[in-house]
């Protein structure tokens, strides 16, 4: 079986693999105060551009955006997100749990929109009685969203813009950043997140690491004090250095975005594939996931050999899942391919 | 200014104020074991026909939903319910503060479908991976809905067959209790709530008393501890006789039925007289909220002399809301009839 | 039975009383927002000479308790309180509901020390590996305490003082605060509360009102967007006005005082009758509240006339409380004097 | 530097460090249910003797405990730990963020007793106000505790024998199980945990892993939904084979009570030079922490050549702990065995 169900399925790149042998039995403090975080936290503010940014490491997705969610919103406060966001639909309420609601704008892509964002704060912050719902005070977005598609730099900056008139935070969930900015398509640079949000963070539990998350925050007003809430949330971990040699090697040659790209290519082979099929695609996809729209029975051909996550039902026919990631072998892709061209 | 914006702008019946005066130097026992709330719990039952039923008299509605959620649901699981639903929109995020996720079904009149519950909970529980998602826990319903409208014994009977297949706890918000069941539209009886849901709570703060709800908790497993839960929330009133002797009252004689009557038939006047102008309504509701589609003009010439609700914009036009109430006086009713006549 | 157990076992003034019944059938708009609310904040804020205060109306204590301490802690600040406190021992986990620790004092009579909170507060900041532990965030104390003790001027400068020092609130609970200032032994005024704390609440459920307390903040910090919490937490009274009225009556020639100095002056009879029987004090309370230490049989003896509450064994005697209030009549306290003189 | 101020300064054993290299770039399915974390599942559950234990895989100790007490206890409920137990002092309010107070037992060891347990579970259930105050529902202890010290089969048989009359649950942290089992005065075995608690963990992190904790559910009530709840609070590895490939190595060939015994058998010399020197122990430790108790020139004569933490001050002297682990060196210990003879 050659698997394309998800980005996650192996382990971390070799140069991650080599730093955890040769460092083993070193004596390091813990709680990330360690060297090897200390040295990863310097590539990536020089990658940044930004010497004021505060990085953390974090072992996931689910854990980096609960912590900083929690962290910075108040407890009538809400998060404005797409109703597909993944922290609204594949996070179990984490987000709830922690006190806040999520305002959810309908998407047909997983973006959303500075306009929609602006007709929520503006309706709550002219409602006379507007102590009756909660105050909007943040908005996530995913870059790349959980259906992979792209905001182009104009988009972002739209939305930044809105946000900064209503006093909301922008937070990025990049958990598949590297995949987004590998695009052909994207028109944006790491270094520009930041100056475009207040915090995201960069993926690395599904861009090469074992696990591990770089969070990085930008406004001032949501550094103070987020180490007691990272420890709080079980989010701080004790040999916090091995978080720290993972994002030292990601940044160090280029390896995060080397490896970005090999995911990301191969990625188009595959939707090429497809439209040369003449097969659908759910969304328009420019980077490591693709979602054809198969048959029931083009979809049980291809899972004799390959596996792939069903997505959704589309009248008669099934959206389903291909990913790629930094470890797919391209043979396996090549085979896939023929696959596509034979169903 | 004669106003119909809300069904709370006055105090409350008389016999609930003759019964605060005779009382005022009594010494009780407190937090809802004085005699008062015993009594008032008994005719309740009576009015159930239903010996089993737990009691608990808190002060207002907001309250009410979140003590009774939170001391039942699952850190885990959510609550099914209408975009609408009061707990959605109108209470500050006090279901989220307390760690719960809503799940919100869209709806065009303030009600559900059993249908549409059964979609979310047959696809959550055959989803292999369900653990990504809030497990659907309770269906919140309100009886009238927000919007005035009522589900039939039909229907009510229907979502509460899905809800003990699935597992799910069915909870009514009747914060209007007594407007709909004075409705000339419905063929629910007070005590079919007894046999049609988990629990419920007859609304008085809307319907005669200065304030106080009474939650009617029916299901076993979800009465043990409420009393922590209320305490915890702040939701024990100290003096708890001041709760149990205005459900007393509005239990005697009839009285809770005959001042919903009086609302209700006033609603239906200002119904006709909207109708017979031709104003279209927003919602069709046989309750004691009425929401007419006014233009521009004709808003502003009523309320040089009453004072609504605005609910939202339809197009060039605007849907506000009129209520009546026990309170209602009915020539200020014919006053309102005689404006929509001449507008 | 002579009730002595509590200070909330009857109604209201008949001040209050007199202004429900006038204004029952008056209309006002809702949550706060009337003319009784107004008229009453006014009177607070002269009272207080602090035009500046926030005054918010809410029902009762632990729900005021619970509300603003949510509404200003941040979720890894804790809240430092005497072991005895009533957040900490009888309000069933309301404040560690909302999420937020508490960091206990031993205390002997309900009072803490400024070195106290100064110990923690110093050891906390010089922690180098504080995010492991909780920030102090707040200071809880009441006035009187649950044990009927006070603190001086100078005790609670100094308090405030090292609370301004390490960026502490301080938040005095005020559930009997009438009871304390009528004391002999008092060198406070009601003023000096609005330049020696953050917050207070003046409580009305024990001292002359139905229900109701009356939260004044004072710290701009603390006033942004207290409605929301209200709100969140269900402590937002549809029909406000109950409120407001209440606190008008209460706050209009001196009556919270007048009243208050009733009960005080009835316990210290009461506290004159145990002192010549050479009964022991369980506290040293110049208050409205008595904690004598009576043998089994003298408590059982006293039972047979009077209700009182049982707090704690003291070896082979236990210790109770007799409470007076506003409402105590004076003959009945005779009548318990005169008991005690002959046990 | 010669460092024994932590147990969690190295990386993992060989045999993880092997594990992990050699299934690097294997695919597996996501979250645990990859086959390395099914036998290690079947391997501690044979260690158990417990066919029906459920395991689960999480990262931390912190997020360990918060995931599972917030999992089976209700909102009004709170927990029973030692004033000194990790949850109450080390994890920053965990607990309490999830909404849950710790009823804390004074305790100079680190232990606390079955008579502890029952005086404050018999009193809150024996109180007829009960509801004011938060029900006891769990009790927490740590073995060994966070003083070194271990609980004998007879009283943590007493313990649980109190937690099943009062019907709480016993949870026990073993963050530093293996150094307890390791322990010459130690009487209990693995599979003894499996009857008397309802559920604890294993811990990796101390104990020669990477990072990872076993928690092992032996109560049926405790079981149903977990994996929701490590969803829900970020603790769900996305790359689950990792913990289950290490607790596979760690439950092979006896490997994890290897690497303990070496570290309590390098712990006992340390204790041994302490006491032929006549310095007080702090705590009487029998595992791998030792807390002597130096005068400041010891301290200090100490620190030139190693690593220790401060833990508190003892009048003028200074109480310090070192740990030794599975990774510790004998070579090292011998040199501070010498630096213990010459001060």
């Amino acid at each position: 079986m050659i698997r394309f169900e998800s980005d996650y399925t192996q382990g971390a790149v070799p140069e991650i693999i080599d730093a955890l042998v040769k460092t083993n039995m070193e004596m390091t403090p813990g709680y990330g105060t360690d060297e090897y975080c200390i040295s990863a936290t310097e590539k990536i503010k020089a990658e940044l551009e930004c010497e004021n940014a505060d990085i953390h490491f974090l072992v996931g997705g689910t854990q980096t955006n609960l912590t900083f969610i929690a962290s910075v919103i108040r407890p009538w406060q809400a998060v404005i997100c797409a109703d597909t966001g993944h922290i609204n639909v594949h996070e179990c309420g984490s987000i709830e749990a922690c006190g806040t609601k999520l305002l959810q704008i309908p998407s047909s892509d997983g973006k959303i929109k500075a306009e929609e964002i602006e007709g929520i704060a503006y309706g709550h912050f002219s409602d006379p009685i507007r102590e009756h719902s909660v105050q909007p005070g943040m908005v996530y977005i995913s870059f790349p969203t959980e259906n992979g598609t792209l905001y182009s730099k104009k988009e972002l900056t739209d939305i930044y813009t809105v946000c900064k008139k209503y006093g909301l935070y922008l937070y990025i969930d990049g958990a598949r950043l590297g995949y987004g900015l590998a695009s052909d398509r994207n028109d944006l640079e790491m270094k520009d997140f930041a100056t475009l949000c207040d915090a995201f963070y960069i993926g690395g539990t599904k861009v090469g690491a074992l696990f591990g998350e770089a969070l990085v925050i930008i406004n001032d007003e949501c550094k103070k004090d987020f180490r007691y809430m990272e420890k709080q949330k079980g989010a701080m971990l004790a040999k916090g250095r091995l978080l720290g040699l993972q994002f030292d090697a990601l940044f160090t040659d280029g390896l995060y975005y080397r490896i970005s790209d090999h995911a990301v290519r191969l990625a188009m082979k595959i939707r090429l594939a497809l439209e040369a099929k003449g097969i659908e695609l759910l969304y328009d996809s420019p980077t490591n996931q693709q979602f054809p729209i198969l048959t029931v029975e083009q979809a049980d051909k291809l899972s004799e050999e390959f596996a792939y996550s069903t997505w959704c039902r589309v009248g008669e026919k099934v959206a389903v899942r291909f990913c790629t990631s930094w470890a797919t072998d391209e043979k396996d892709v090549e085979k896939l391919v023929e696959a596509i061209k034979n169903i």
